[in-house]
């Protein structure tokens, strides 16, 4: 399943102002019409811009998919270093409302579908959603092993990952309910911070 | 999403025997058609049953299905009982061979599919494969507490059927590979111990 990393687009003609605006658009239109019926006609109509501007910025409707739901979510990699890992954590676990997050939930659940029907929107979620949140993890416990508030040789260290994102999937999953920050603070507590000693 | 619990079918008619030639017969139709495709007439005629037998026995053909899948995992409840909790989770993770698992998870990703369709598929797994499923797990870690290897009060004991369940499911989800022995066992020996303190 694995495939050739895609050239990047280069993002100088819009400025961060227009671009949030433009993801905000094209998750309101996820939400309304569904991936499927989703079109880069109804984005540029919607946001009133060409549809070779998107296509120069975004090459693809799977990509702007995955950068608008990457952008949706609210922790920025500067934001997240406190000093602490229980710190930083706790960022991540206030970065989000449960309104937002059941809404995030709704929206990803209706994904799900369209992940299953088009391997380019499922190569899109991981290169651009799903591995940089993951790189953003792992810079946060790498910062906790400098600091020597965990081993570098920890054995849990390599699914903490996993973990984290596996607690926001699972509930819907398995107990078909959206994650909220009183279960996710639970799971926290429970699981992440004995595992890693802290 | 919670629904009233259907009446449990009485099975008094067939044979383990014929019953488990039933399932397997079931998922190799799964496997071959897909869960749209699986007619209760095409089991009758696979399994040279009547279509009222396997309404009698069954109720329908999410019912079924979940039963065949459930069916197909490898432990029961009286081979999980070793008298250690380290003990039990071996026979967990000896219990399928990575060809086994392989298969399942194609199985299961198959469905994926079906699920966000068909809501009574949804329930019927709920009920009869994943809930089960917990209370087994659950259980397992009931005699542990019993024994006294793990407090009863422990926080992270709640979520251990979530932790297992998720590592089966997140590899594929997130890595894009199946779950294999090794890949379980590192988890075990990483996560799951440790936070359990056994």
């Amino acid at each position: 399943m694995q495939t050739e990393p895609r050239p990047r687009t280069r993002r100088t003609r819009l400025t961060p102002e227009r671009e949030a605006e433009l993801y905000d658009a094209v998750l309101d239109l996820l939400r309304e019409l569904g991936y499927d019926a989703l079109t880069m006609d109804a984005i540029a109509a919607r946001t009133r811009s060409s549809k070779a501007t998107l296509y120069r910025q975004w090459n693809s409707k799977p990509e702007l998919v995955a950068r608008a739901l990457r952008h949706n979510q609210p922790v920025s990699p500067a934001d997240l270093d406190t000093g602490s890992l229980r710190g930083d954590v706790q960022i991540l676990l206030n970065s989000s409302d449960d309104a937002q997050m059941e809404k995030d939930t709704a929206l990803l659940r209706g994904l799900a579908h369209a992940v299953y029907q088009n391997e380019d929107l499922h190569t899109a979620l991981r290169e651009l959603m799903i591995e940089p949140e993951i790189a953003e993890i792992n810079a946060m416990l790498q910062r906790a092993v400098d600091r020597g508030e965990i081993a570098a040789d920890l054995p849990a260290l390599e699914w903490i990952p996993q973990l984290l994102i596996g607690a926001f999937i699972s509930r819907e999953l398995i107990w078909d309910r959206p994650a909220d920050k009183e279960y996710l603070t639970r799971f926290v507590h429970a699981v992440i911070f004995p595992v890693l000693g802290v």
